[in-house]
């Protein structure tokens, strides 16, 4: 919004095309504060709808179909506003269905209602015990916060969104500046879900604008936000959500370097292998990804020098490439200049404007010595989003862990041992897993951090500011964020929610009187 | 601390006698903020100590025996410094020790690890899946605030600091200046106990002090706080806790109004009965209980009355108290009376000086069509700590809904029904119960609040202000607030940690492709 002579002028919201720096269309307006509330409003009065687990499961499912079925035009327009091209697009919008179909298995199965009974016991010490029955209910409405870097899959239809529906929550999605169009697509697609599985439209709602964004996370009726971006973006947001006369929880994903430590005798056994590795790691998708490895511990001497040596071929040969918008490409460009310029850093590979509003990607070595102390290297220790990486050379554990010690929170963390490094089992490499684990919310063995598999077990978050709360954006546990639980103390059985009656009607699974049960019958 | 001409000297921490105002004898002195430094960082020196599941358990139960070795002399100490008298003590005392080895059998379940493991699926679709393991890994420190009015149960030995040392953190316990002598014994016993499992003494640290508290929740080496207490201090801390650099979970609990409704059938059915035991609940523990009944809607016309009248006599009758310290008898005295003089309000007995620092319990009346506007009433709909309660006269569900519709969050909702209307399932009574589960986390029918049964499925917690996170902070799942989780991805077996492992060596309950298991061995 701006004012002209105290007329409110709504702000034009225009997709973009990355590619020419060219306005494709006008999409929408950005929402003024009555609009966010009216937004909120509306998706608040959905929730009564929201309340049968069937009804979210058939939405999600049915939102999972009209996206595929609207895939090549999903994906063409996605394309055309953010460049990450169409068989990466393809495939996220198949991950983005498959999640989607994920939650509302989860919906289906109601273990995440965590249905726990504790039959009254008049004979229990220290005290009589009441009849108590738990279980988790829906928050209220969700704010989701686009990414830049997913256009689905961390956007609109994607695992924030999902897993507030599959909780039962409604959303106002705030849509992200690079994917506009993308966005009214698929929130169309997902209101369309919404009716045709019998609930309002406004089950989700799409809101445009940055000031509309921070309406959003203050709006007295939204219970909850969940949020994937930069630091300081997200770190504002966060601020105002705690600073709420009711303070909400914010789950925000702000930021991951992503270290990857390479013992002596991995490099000795297959140096070439982890530097090829590495670099199409660190240059996929153009090095947008939440997950890129972007402090790679290498060691000193010859076999870390041939691990360098394959980076920089392979790194060579990786193409430019177009990056989400115009002010990313300047803040990687000056990222990247800023990094190589510090004291010690060398530059095998220099990242740089690459013409045509393309950049090429690059990494940078420096010493562990030069990191282990607070100072110069310090611009090292943040994530450069963008096809950058930077290669410390380590003498010994003492350097390596000294600058282990100075990470701060990350989503990953990697180690790359030898073969018998990784059959040996305890010793040096679990001491080093160790110090991994404490510095990340997923830590990998032989392998690379970008891609995460959306599955029961994942953990898509970190210590800060990695996430700024302990639970996880990917996975079958993300639907735990939207959530609280009740108990019902005492209330006559004709009284008591299906999820809570003795006989099971629904068939869930449950913990009564201290002892888990599987569900005696699927629903 | 103060400071005289540049030196500082350190302030001492008297133990006061509520009954007389008297200082019994000095305790302690205030710490410094170095004192709180060196405090957390030997708390953090005995994170790795606390890494066996075992030894924690041993300590739980170690605890749980000394405290109850100990008994006389405990209860003599918290009689002396709280006047909570020696039956309530007593009880207090099992309960703590109840809670603490319940704990402990928490982690031999070892459930809360909450064990996923999905298996490599190359086949997997839309992509091939990798290997994935997670469980949940304690946070780190735990900052422990302990509450006035439970000199143990939410105290040095109370429920944050069990469940915190469950979860396998150390606990840094901030003591509650109304009892310094029993925070010192207690942790004193905690202490031994931890060296009697094999753990360091400083698994469990007391300091004392208002800024020593803000020093804690600023801490670096702090990850997270549980605090019991009022809005303005918890909000903060609660605050602090938001605006650090790395922000941490504030787990406050800080007020409750704790609703209750009596339907006119209810009245009509049974008024004496619900008055006499309202007066009963209100007055328990001179009404310095988190779960006190602070609002109770009673139905216009004959049937009230009638529940007013034997209220009147039961709170006639209900002896003076002395409360916790002079600063709450003051704040109660002015509380009372600012409430009772509001336009529309009747005091049928009024609390008060009752002399030799004690006060009487008492109750107000209202109308509420005077509640239902935001203006003149909204001090009613503030907690009033200490033995008051507001009794609002309801003419029909509107005008019922319209004061429910104006609560702030709450730790308990209650409704007495009729017996006709509990049996009769669906209908206004269901309606009813929907109402109360939107403002609470425990929803009791045809009970009082007071009392809060230490089980699985309790839930200690609700909407803000109740707590400032959607957890609990008594029974089972207080455990879940000081852990995060971790997933290993494709970590050779011989690396995985034993929770994590194939054969199941410690025999936990575990989900596995998806599929929950029982425990198939105990360890």
């Amino acid at each position: 919004m701006s004012l002209y002579g105290g007329f409110t002028v709504a702000e034009p919201v225009w997709s973009v095309d990355p590619r020419t720096g060219k306005p494709r269309e006008r999409v929408a307006v950005e929402a003024t504060a009555e609009q966010v509330d009216d937004a909120v409003r509306a998706a608040a009065a959905a929730l009564p709808a929201l309340a049968e687990r069937s009804v979210r499961s058939r939405l999600l499912r049915g939102a999972a179909g009209l996206l595929e079925e609207a895939a090549a035009d999903v994906v063409a327009v996605a394309d055309a506003e953010t460049a990450l091209g169409t068989p990466r697009l393809t495939g996220e919008l198949a991950r983005t269905a498959f999640q989607l179909r994920a939650f509302a298995d989860v919906v289906d199965e109601g273990a995440f209602l965590d249905v726990t009974i504790d039959h009254a016991d008049p004979d229990a010490k220290p005290i009589p015990r009441p009849d108590l029955r738990r279980y988790k209910i829906p928050l209220g409405v969700v704010a989701v916060y686009s990414a830049s870097n997913f256009p689905l899959a961390f956007s609109v239809p994607g695992g924030d969104t999902a897993s507030a529906l599959a909780a039962g929550c409604p959303v106002v999605v705030k849509a992200h500046p690079d994917h506009p169009a993308t966005s009214e697509l698929c929130a169309g697609l997902l209101r369309r879900a919404a009716e045709e599985a019998g609930l309002p439209a406004d089950t989700v709602v799409l809101v445009h604008g940055f000031q509309a964004g921070v309406e959003l996370v203050r709006h007295p009726l939204v219970a909850a936000a969940g949020f994937t971006g930069s630091i300081p973006g997200g770190r504002a947001l966060y601020d105002a959500a705690a600073a709420r006369p009711r303070p909400i929880p914010f789950y925000g994903e702000l930021g991951s370097l992503n270290p990857v430590v390479v013992t002596p005798a991995a490099a000795a056994e297959r140096a070439e292998r982890i530097g090829t590795g590495l670099a199409a790691s660190f240059t996929l998708g153009n090095g947008q990804f939440c997950t890129k490895p972007g402090l790679v511990l290498t060691p000193s001497g010859p076999d870390g020098d041939r691990l360098v040596e394959a980076l920089t071929s392979a790194a060579s040969a990786a193409g430019p490439g177009v990056l989400l918008d115009s002010r990313m490409r300047d803040s990687f460009l000056k990222g990247a200049a800023a990094r190589a310029e510090l004291p010690g850093v060398t530059a095998p590979v220099e990242a740089g404007d690459a013409g045509e509003l393309s950049v090429r990607p690059g990494f940078l070595t420096v010493q562990a010595a030069d990191l282990a102390a607070e100072g110069a290297g310090d611009l090292l220790l943040e994530e450069c989003f963008g096809p950058l990486t930077v290669v410390v050379r380590y003498g010994g554990e003492a350097e390596r862990d000294a600058v282990l010690d100075r990470l701060p929170g990350n989503l990953t963390a990697t180690v790359h041992l030898s073969e018998r490094e990784a059959e040996a089992g305890d010793g040096p490499a679990a001491a080093l897993l160790g110090r991994l684990t404490a510095v990340a919310g997923r830590v990998l063995v032989n392998g690379w951090p970008t891609g995460v598999a959306v599955a029961p077990a994942q953990h898509h978050g970190g210590p800060y500011p990695a996430t700024t709360s302990t639970f996880t954006s990917v996975g079958a546990t993300a639907i735990e964020r939207w959530l609280r639980p009740v108990v019902h103390q005492d209330t006559p059985p004709a009284l008591l929610p299906p999820e809570l009656r003795d006989d099971n009607p629904l068939g869930l699974p449950r913990r009564v009187d201290g002892v888990a049960q599987v569900a005696a019958a699927s629903a």
